[in-house]
């Protein structure tokens, strides 16, 4: 497999996170590096369950930090990102995000968010000084982790309707908005739309190949797809006790639509379009 | 302390996760467990730090899995909590939840949610066949823990604006819908509006006393505030397909307030209200 078009070579960082190195989650990882790879990325994989990350903040991931002190974990997270001294696997994993160009989130959606084994990389990699604060070095004004794409793939055991405009659940984007806008657009990164697969506990093997057709057509728009049109901290949208000044969004736009630029289309309800949310019926 | 209101003795299941005893958490779930055991109810504790409790799904959750098969989580999860043979830290926890009139979750807000740790009790805990799924008993037809209420108490490192009506981060009640409809609401479960300490890293003895008040005002309404009002899956206003039924909302209602009942009030922007969300500037 070859990309649709010629892209410059970049360096993509895919975050994996099944128990079972057999399950649809590891095969669309398996399928995304295969297919950057052969289209002349640079890929790496930080697969959690393989690697037995530690998913839990303690204070074990700060080996200045004194046994009889109380602990503070934002201080204590921040003193040490910036003095060099973290344990050496979140280290690791902070390499990996300041390298890449793009990082992808491959997952199974337990309980409407990640599994705890991706929280706990979320949590411990993204110390205040690396993600964000205020000791976030000058470079990265707009954002920590600036100029970094990020790819949500999810697998989801429940029908698409679900989670679709009127879906009972929420729609995907809103149920995703604590890490898309939370994680990815706090730190500076640029989320695109998800790609999910739905029905995932009783799919064919004829859907997981046409899955897979569809994750690599959106690899092939990593760097080219619009991206979420989130709007910009410093836009001048916010006003400066960090709500939205009135008026700016357009009439009717309600819920946590309100913080996407008014410029850009509006979420579809259905259907799929070039970049948008792909919907796999299971 | 007595509560304000006589209350017939309940059973309450306090669910706390942050590394460090002698953190704010510590200290409001200390004073929640004080103040229920005052008012005469039976109070019992998960401190899953202390607990070591074990974050992540794998293969050893369901010991008679077969370490050659493919683990599908989902089905070995349900296998095993039919048969009685979950991994016994997971039996012992979803006695306590079966057990709880209410439970209570303490946590801090980690990336827009809650702790790996946390969220590694919930992965682990609500299996199907537990808290969700067909093979729920059917006396549980609403839901498979029916009749319990859920209160979230949690502090976060942000100022209150920005998880307001129009703050940046959106509202607390859409970025905490994973937990209060995904997971109270999904499993049966009553969830309360949750109560919220803003500023918490850098918040005063005095501040920490009015948090412990507006704390304990609270829990005194554990079992008489009213809840979320959700509206019901089986009230009819969902189709077939799990999406909102046309026109069951009010005019004018937009985002996740769609899955309210039109009937309850809307969700105060600013200022307290009795058994609402509560605001403690940092």
């Amino acid at each position: 497999m070859t990309a649709a078009t010629p892209q410059q070579p970049k360096k993509i960082l895919v975050v994996s996170a099944h128990p079972e190195p057999r399950s649809l989650n590891a095969v669309l990882t398996g399928s995304a590096v295969d297919h950057l790879r052969t289209a002349g990325h640079e890929v790496r994989v930080s697969d959690l369950y393989a690697m037995k990350w530690k998913a839990t903040v303690d204070a074990d991931d700060f080996p200045d930090h004194a046994a009889d002190q109380r602990l503070r974990v934002m201080a204590a997270s921040q003193q040490a990102t910036l003095a060099g001294r973290l344990a050496p696997d979140i280290a690791a994993e902070q390499e990996k995000v300041r390298w890449a160009d793009a990082v992808i989130l491959q997952f199974p959606m337990w309980w409407f968010s990640v599994p705890a084994m991706l929280k706990g990389w979320m949590d411990r990699v993204f110390t205040s000084g690396f993600g964000y604060g205020p000791a976030v070095p000058p470079p990265y004004s707009e954002g920590a982790l600036a100029g970094r794409r990020a790819l949500v793939s999810v697998t989801i055991g429940a029908r698409e309707s679900a989670f679709s405009e009127r879906g009972i659940h929420g729609r995907l984007a809103d149920v995703l908005h604590p890490l898309q806008h939370g994680l990815f657009w706090f730190t500076g990164m640029t989320p695109l739309e998800p790609f999910a697969v739905y029905g995932a506990n009783d799919i064919s093997q004829e859907q997981v190949a046409a899955a897979k057709r569809e994750f690599t057509q959106r690899l092939d728009g990593l760097f080219t797809d619009e991206p979420v049109p989130f709007r910009s901290l410093d836009g001048g949208d916010y006003g400066r006790d960090m709500r939205l000044l009135p008026g700016v969004e357009a009439p009717g736009t309600g819920g946590l639509d309100i913080h996407l630029r008014p410029d850009a289309d509006a979420r579809p309800d259905t259907g799929i379009r070039p970049g948008g949310p792909t919907r796999l019926r299971g």
